[in-house]
């Protein structure tokens, strides 16, 4: 089993500001991460849960990108609505909030 | 599916030198994660493969620690060998390196 019914990583990676792939940090990353704390404690996301930073997760076109594990669904996720639809639908509701979901790359030889 | 066949974080976190829970920067995390990625291509790790930083996993005093998901594992991992072994053994061979596995702490109420 999980160590973590659900564990949150929410993409704060920052480059340039003319790189051409953007950044989740430029993007707007950074204060969504006590929001998402806010949503889950406001929720009552079921315990035990956790919300971290991480690196580049490689859809910057996508971000500020969040990571659910151990669904390994991954959203966009750009202001409060969005992290309570994803708090409440998914995290509380179990159901994949498919209009905020990232779609999976085409796998090669796919 | 997840998007990623593994998806790793390794804690990078730094608390001051003298912090009681110390850190997994200050035990040495920083310079794994290139480790990891180079013992991955040695060893064919199925793709997708991902290798990220993260903030403080919590389980501070068992670090560096390196998340395995969409398995779940947490892993004490201290060096290259270590990693090696991490790599061949779960990524490549499918099952967890049971004494370097953290335990699952317990859960409240339980």
């Amino acid at each position: 089993m999980s160590r973590y019914r659900a564990h949150l990583f929410l993409c704060t990676n920052e480059r340039p500001a003319d790189h051409p792939r953007g950044s989740c940090r430029a993007r707007g990353a950074e204060p969504l991460l006590e929001i998402i704390k806010e949503e889950a404690r406001k929720a009552g996301v079921p315990e035990p849960f956790r919300a971290n930073r991480s690196g580049c997760l490689d859809a910057c076109e996508s971000g500020p990108v969040l990571a659910v594990y151990p669904d390994g669904v991954f959203y966009t996720v750009r202001n409060r609505e969005e992290v309570a639809r994803i708090v409440s639908e998914h995290l509380v509701g179990g159901k994949v909030v498919s209009d905020l979901a990232i779609p999976d790359p085409p796998r090669r030889g796919a």
